[in-house]
């Protein structure tokens, strides 16, 4: 569990709630159907329009990375990559043949199975880069959907806000309604800045450390199959992997 | 037929819509020729100043993708790939000849007839590449034709909204008209960034996501017959040319 | 001539003009010298102080562009290129000298004397770039011009709104005169948003479109003379240089 | 003690209360708890929800660094470097282990470790330079604590804003209230563009630099060993890390 | 002397004073000694805090190049390098020793002294680098002292247009009052966005200009350097160097 982001959307949420009852108001005065109708509605359809199906649903998937970071084991991968290499020296490359085809990972396995083939390890590096490449691409794109969401968001508040106030306007014989008219149509303003400054915008960055990590991590296991394809030290290839994922005071 | 595209502009108005009931206003205050015009107009005159003809059109065009997106079949294109290394491999290079005089693609043709006149495999990738380059920076151009109108539709709205206003400060002496004034001249607002934030901006996004697809499909290509050229083995070239277009989880 | 400017630049003025009439109100409305001079002097004083004399004089003449586009034959400078090329190989390079110094493009006449000297490729193409980085460069800042414009004008308008505003602020005492007043300080907005999204910076794009054509012609130039240098074959450097400016659909 | 940075924060907010003194106002009109807890709690909120937790440790613990600059002494490492290139010249790469077992620094450490194991000089480069990528990218991602702080706060505090115009508004029947219930709401903005302008981004910027310098000296670091690696000159490697940090006028 | 910047800076301010007259408004009315206080204390405190001490200094030093443009004169720096390069062919690469001696710039005399002692010339390229970059990366960031100030103005400005709303509404009481009071917030507004669009901004980008143009002077000096040391033809190499300062239309 990520307590952090509990902690900062619960921090977020319940300053605003204070807030409202500092002031003495109501927090059933920021509770309101049509303007949530019109933020959520009108920010969910522009991210669907602007996101490809499958990136779209990948990509509300990635929201739960924010709460339950993903398992990554990096030390896992270099013990795995580093006694590979072991095994390379000892026994020769097609030995691996079997490790490769037991893989779950298609990537590593796709990577495990060239270095069995004999493949040069220049040859290694630019046969696995299209699909890093668009591995990390791919992932980019899913993690924006939080990206967009936290764009529209605002601009879609003032939207609501805007129709509020026009409604306002063309009852306004009636000046008794005036302020509460006002007051209904500011509350799309707060849930298009609210939800995109303490929710979308910060869950998007979130998002896209632990997205900068998995694409680490495919980099460093090519990293470590071309170095064995290279017939590097072990030891070489264990240390410069680590330099991945550093230790960081 | 791309029903997430469709699903998306449609939750965008309904929600729009559905606010407008909820709060109790007509539609119809939301429907003002004037405001109209001016958004339209402008967005419109502004994108034809911006953009050279040929890629207006094409940019105009472009906007079927978002509802009809483009066949693309790269792993069709692979299996061609591949059968023409085997047959390079087989009968010699000369006999593609006959496939690139055939191929509907000229940028295909063009890279198959080079690498039958027995080009060099980088003189063949450096000679595509200009039109590669060329290709890409002409497509992204086309699909900025939609950013370009979410980027201007806003402000222009605030033009035509500033325009409205100004025409009901002239007329202060009839407060009774004050109200609706500012309600009408607040339509041309709504115009600008909801057009801009429920369709322009989205459907560009969209668009750039194919535009992406068709660069890549095209430097898949040529990476293909750049392989074909240095004399890889079928089942390299394969194993590579799939990495750009990975089934992703 | 180019037609689509023209209308684009139409079209957007008139739809400001028919949204006025549609809207019951003068033109003469928007017609105020105040804000005229506010807006206009301050932006063309911000681009001055911005840009060194023969930029500013550069980038304004550049405006021409978007309406008579300047001639770029590429196809002109392929042939020249690939007759070139069959003269060097036919008689050698030296009978190239007198071709040079009748050259009226300084850029092609320096490369080509480069060549008749003999310089190794790889020389003649670094020998080459410092200045077409240079020249690139100088266009981009000229074509800036115009961006800048963009840029300053809507926030002078606000500047010069707010002055407006300050002026009928001071004279509350007569309330009549009120919404006259708030009305003309508004048109310094309409002058400073107006001018920027329906003119100015859709100008720019365009010129940036010429610029990059233009750049675009050089690269291709010493594409072709490094191609004579290595002693390609003419037919290659042409297909080559064919995909700078491709056709395309 | 970084004296311009506390003078830098004392003159701005200073500025705001002399300010605030010269226009006959009291101090105490901006200060308001309600508006503090919804920009403070609103924007750490945003910034925990963003930022693992150890980023954010960091990043915190780096505001010291404004007041406190770090001490990096470039001379002394460079001194160092160039007594490891004079001992490997004279005694050979082996007396080196020792030193590389007692350094702090661990990556120093790993650095000359790998130099005393004799690994090519392209090698070294290349096994360091994944832990020196990710090393930047930690100390960046830190530094964006602050930077996202300022560019929470202004939208909060306009959140703010808009909650206190809504309970303004609410209560419209008592005109009386109205100017001071107005006042109240906009402290919040007066906090968020204040605290992001005055404090929170100017002090990313100055973290940023700290930054940059950090990354700067293991980059040389790295470089002398990779020359002394290829066995260069001790005072070419001295004279080029010198310009690492260069005495600028 | 920099006339058009005279004139640019002239132009912006005389549109501002004529505008208020035109208007019918007394300069006095945009004098206001409290808008002063905030906007210009705010906005230096923000820039000081931001900046390292020598960086600010230096930046503030810059402000005179925008008038006075500092005295650059490749064409010398071109002959120069042409005249060692002569000696260098005729008398040998040690005779430029007592020259480098002389040299008043350390850069240029700390690469002819490399050069001098003969290191390779990709290894004066590498060893020269460093340095390169940092005084690139030093001059960038002091020019951008003006481009904070021009960033953090216009928010100041509304910080102080938003106390002075503050202060009016708190005194709704007396609505004699109320105009003046909004006028005087605004002047605030005024000082932030007049500061830094007429000035600040502008001169931050005529500074990079000049900046510019010194990176590249370094550059050209050092690939002559470079030339030098690869023993190419004098001639080639001015024509080279004259690239980078060409003489434009």
């Amino acid at each position: 569990m990520d307590r952090t982001s509990i902690a900062g959307i619960g921090l977020g949420l319940l300053a605003i709630i204070l807030g409202q009852a500092l002031e003495g108001g109501h927090l059933a005065s920021l509770l309101q159907p049509t303007a949530f109708v019109i933020v959520m509605g009108g920010t969910i359809g522009a991210v669907m329009l602007q996101c490809p199906l499958p990136v779209f649903m990948e990509g509300v998937r990635m929201a739960a990375w924010v709460f339950r970071p993903p398992l990554l084991n990096p030390m896992d991968t270099i013990a795995q990559v580093v006694s590979w290499s072991y095994t390379a020296r000892r026994d020769g490359l097609l030995v691996l043949e079997g490790v490769a085809q037991q893989l779950s990972d298609p990537f590593a396995a796709k990577g495990l199975q060239l270095l069995v083939d004999g493949v040069d390890p220049d040859d290694l590096q630019e046969g696995m880069e299209p699909e890093l490449e668009a591995y990390e691409e791919h992932l980019r794109l899913c993690a924006k959907v939080w990206e967009a969401a936290g764009g529209y968001a605002p601009t879609i508040g003032i939207l609501g806000a805007v129709m509020g106030l026009i409604h306002v306007m063309e009852n306004l014989s009636d000046p008794s309604k005036l302020g509460g008219g006002i007051a209904v149509a500011f509350v799309a303003t707060i849930y298009g800045v609210g939800s995109a400054n303490l929710i979308f915008l910060p869950m998007a960055k979130k998002i896209m450390v632990h997205v900068g990590h998995r694409i680490r991590l495919r980099e460093m296991l090519l990293d470590g199959l071309v170095g064995i394809a290279r017939g590097e030290n072990p030891r070489v290839i264990e240390s410069r992997l680590q330099g991945y994922f550093p230790k960081l005071s």
